[in-house]
Order: structure tokens, then C-alpha cells, then sequence
């Protein structure tokens, strides 16, 4: 997507630490404007596909999964982190490690939200390791639902997360693939 | 907001411990169609008043504030929690009390996304005894920005939260105050 990775280019900072900061327009500091765009791009590229639910995971998935949502018409359901381990019986849960925290957490949605009639469409703000992603699909997976896809803002491609899921046969669209990024700046995959 | 007040009595739980449960349109899965109703209601109530921030606090108030923002052409500014009580200074940061989980987080936002020019309008799911709002205004005013109001799509209003702010000059507007609520129902203030 053009609009976002001329973003990336204007207003994202990499920092030491492999981190690409996007915090004054996609993570923080959201952009409406900017949301929007993502919102009818992604409704463009799944078409047809009849998505009535759009999953995400706490916290800055949330904003990108709403603006889709909106184009689609469709509910969010946003995965919580739990904070212990004992999960009751009403609800799905899987583990994710963050790799960004350096700790797993257990994320969990409320059964009677998530079941096999649905069509759902995950999606996260990056997409690195693909360790969010993988907890999401377990989620679906448990639930017995139909995943059509996963949609990352931003993949990280040399992390190998996405197109590890590609392998498996998982639709995987990411808005901007960085290819590899340096204090010179963020190189793109066509 | 009629509109809400009618969606919690078809479809809110009161469950013991005094918890409204409304996971399954506001803030565990999330209505679409709803939330943009929200927004343009919240978009009349401050009409003329020139918001260009829409601040909010991790993770179920950014739903709401998206939708807001999105009417309003403003951007949302998230405040995230923070593990550690060490932060940098680079970041505004207040103590928020959460009697629902019984602990206190640290909440920041970065300095570069919050400024004396910004007027800002605080956006969350729920007001109770007022201890996110008051961590939100605390930020607000840290970084001089002027405070336009607050929203709370639910306020209870028996916990006092919402009349103790009022009380105190600051604008605070809720979709829907429930004045008493049991087994037996949720009655509104009117």
C-alpha cells in the first residue's frame, strides 16, 4: 500500500534494537485519516470473501482492526491478555511470546464470541516472528471458525513470520513488507 | 443515548460483584455499526469545539475513541501501560488505580504526541469512580494541553466518579449513567 509506505519513509524512525518506530501514526498516535485508507484497502483485497468478524489481540492491534471493520461492516473481537494462567472454561486461550517484551502471555476470547459459523479476518498492526498471528489462529482453530486470512500494517519480511504462514497455505496480506532496515533507512519488497 | 441505553437492556449482564458484562457489543467484541453511531453522537455533543486529539487509555477505550476520532478528522492518542515504574523522560506518566482488577498501573504517553497546543477530549468504555479519567487528565495537564471534556460510553453513576469531576468544572459527558442496577435489571438516570 503506497499511502502507508510513503509513511513509513516520511515519519518512521528506526532504532537501535531492530525496532521500527511508527508511534506518531500507527501505534500511539493513530492517524484516522490514515486508518481509514487501511480500513477500504483491506475490504478491497478481501472481496467477496464474506468476513463477518475481524480478530485482533490487545492493545495496538485494535485501532487498524476497527477501521477494517468499519469498511467491512463486520464486529471486532479483540483477543485480552490474561494475566494468569487460570483461564476459566468459558473461554479459548493460547499462549504468545513477545519476543519485543521478552515474555509470553496467555490471551484469551470469551467463547460465546467466536464459533464455527464465523468468517474471520486476523489482524495486527506487525508482523515479525508471526507469534501473534499463531495465537490468534489457535484461537480460530479451537473455535472451529473459518480463517480467510491475516492482515499486518507493517510485516517485517526478514523475520520470516509471514512467509512462514504462507507456506502453510495461510492468506497473508501485508500493507508494507520491510525487506531490510538500517539507520540509513527502510528498504521495501515489491 | 437512547440508542445504547436500549442496546445494554437487550444486551448487558449484570453479573455479582456489581459488573455490568457488555463484552458482547462494546468492549470484548465490538459493534461496528454502534460504535460509528457513537461517534457522530459524541461528534454533535462537542460540536464547534475544534478537538484535534482524542486520547483514551489502553485497551477497551481505543475502539470507541477510534470511532470518535474518525468523525471528528482527529487522531487518537493511546495511553499504554507500563510495566515497570522506571520510565523514561521522554514519556508523561501517571498512577491509575483499577478497582475491577485491584491494582495500580503506570500509564504514559510520549511527550512528542501530546502538546500545549492540543485540545483534547478523553474517551473511554466506562466511568466509575473516575481513576482512568483522572490519570488521563493528569497527562493532559502535564503537558499543557487544554482538556475540552470527557466521554464515557457507561458511567455508574452511584460510584461518583462522573459528578466528582463535574464537580470540579470539567465537562463530562455519558452515553449512558446507570443510576441502580441488580438481578432484577439496569435502571438509567434519566
Amino acid at each position: 500500500m503506497e499511502l502507508l509506505k510513503q509513511r513509513i519513509l516520511k515519519d518512521g524512525k528506526v532504532l537501535p534494537g531492530n525496532i521500527l518506530k511508527v508511534g506518531g501514526f500507527l501505534n500511539h498516535l493513530i492517524d484516522s485519516t490514515l486508518m481509514k485508507e487501511i480500513g477500504k484497502e483491506v475490504c478491497r483485497l478481501f472481496e467477496g470473501e464474506k468476513i463477518n468478524k475481524v480478530m485482533t489481540i490487545e492493545a495496538s492491534g485494535i485501532a487498524i482492526a476497527c477501521a477494517i471493520a468499519s469498511e467491512l461492516n463486520a464486529p471486532v473481537l479483540f483477543a485480552k491478555k490474561h494475566k494468569s494462567a487460570n483461564v476459566a472454561d468459558s473461554v479459548y486461550c493460547a499462549k504468545v511470546k513477545s519476543y519485543t517484551h521478552g515474555n509470553e502471555n496467555t490471551v484469551i476470547v470469551e467463547k460465546e464470541y467466536l464459533s464455527a459459523d464465523d468468517r474471520v479476518l486476523l489482524v495486527d498492526d506487525f508482523l515479525a516472528h508471526g507469534e501473534a498471528l499463531r495465537g490468534l489462529i489457535s484461537l480460530v482453530n479451537q473455535s472451529g471458525a473459518t480463517l480467510i486470512g491475516c492482515v499486518a500494517a507493517i510485516e517485517k519480511g526478514y523475520q520470516g513470520g509471514g512467509d512462514s504462514l504462507r507456506a502453510e497455505g495461510i492468506r497473508v496480506e501485508s500493507l508494507a513488507i520491510v525487506e531490510s532496515m538500517s539507520e540509513d533507512g527502510v528498504i521495501f519488497r515489491n
